[in-house]
């Protein structure tokens, strides 16, 4: 059950940034400017700037199943400066999340999860999933998106939600 | 299950954003301006402003527990235009909220969900709760907390989140 409501849903979340990502490219290219003057915008001097915030959408998502699953994670170094360089973060995001199947996510529910951060404290997976996973993976992105939004790349809450799984 | 991922989550985002409405109070306050001036921002010329995002940000939580259940919810006018009535459309939506049961989602899974803009389509609750309610929920509220992030309002993401359900 909690593969079901983190790991498709993380690949499609990650997915649709990328192609944020894109309508970024095309508004700088559009309107002459560097891109990389997008990906150092923030909303407030004290906020996470724009590559940042995909850093750690990213994170969310592979610390996320990899805390949940006991699953090693890869190790990004956080260099990220270009646009390409971005992209890719995501990408090898995806993929990492491709491999896990239900079956990795069997005991996931009652798993402990512990952080540095929370002393001898801990979630239950369950917990973990929707307090912090989910939460904090549609932070990152909305914030990305609004920094965007904020410098006018033509974006919409369509391009944040992605196609529904419609049925007839 | 679809009550627990989706009821007491919807209730503590609201809680927590309850709580984020009064520290822009007090900013206000502080820098001697109307309350009113954030309540009216917008991070983009074609966004809708504060007051909106938290309407959609109730009626998402709202219209979700009643699309899941076919429990009838309470109507709101949409008439906000202050911080004491903001608040209380927020309270409105909790205490709402605070009347489902487990019980009252006993079906809410493969329960068809359906929406005027959608024509003959339809979501199971299960794809409604994961791809439409949740992405929403977060979506605007993190909009309205970036609103006020980005006009200088003290908080941080752990007013977004709230307390984790830490365990020892």
């Amino acid at each position: 059950m909690l593969f079901q409501s983190t790991v498709p849903q993380f690949i499609k979340m990650l997915t649709n940034l990328n192609a944020i990502l894109d309508k970024a490219a095309i508004h700088a290219e559009t309107k002459k400017f560097d891109v990389e003057v997008l990906l150092n915008s923030r909303l407030a001097p004290d906020q996470f700037n724009f590559i940042r915030q995909i850093q750690i959408a990213c994170d969310t998502a592979k610390l996320g199943c990899s805390r949940l699953t006991g699953k090693e994670a890869p190790t990004h170094a956080d260099t990220e400066k270009t646009l390409p360089e971005l992209k890719a973060r995501i990408e090898s995001t995806v993929t990492y999340l491709q491999k896990f199947t239900d079956a990795d996510f069997a005991d996931s529910a009652t798993r402990k999860i512990t952080h540095a951060r929370w002393g001898d404290e801990y979630l239950t997976g369950e917990d973990f999933v929707q307090h912090h996973a989910l939460p904090n993976l549609y932070f990152h992105i909305t914030t990305a998106y609004s920094i965007l939004r904020h410098n006018g790349v033509e974006i919409g809450k369509k391009d944040y939600l992605g196609k529904m799984p419609f049925k007839k």
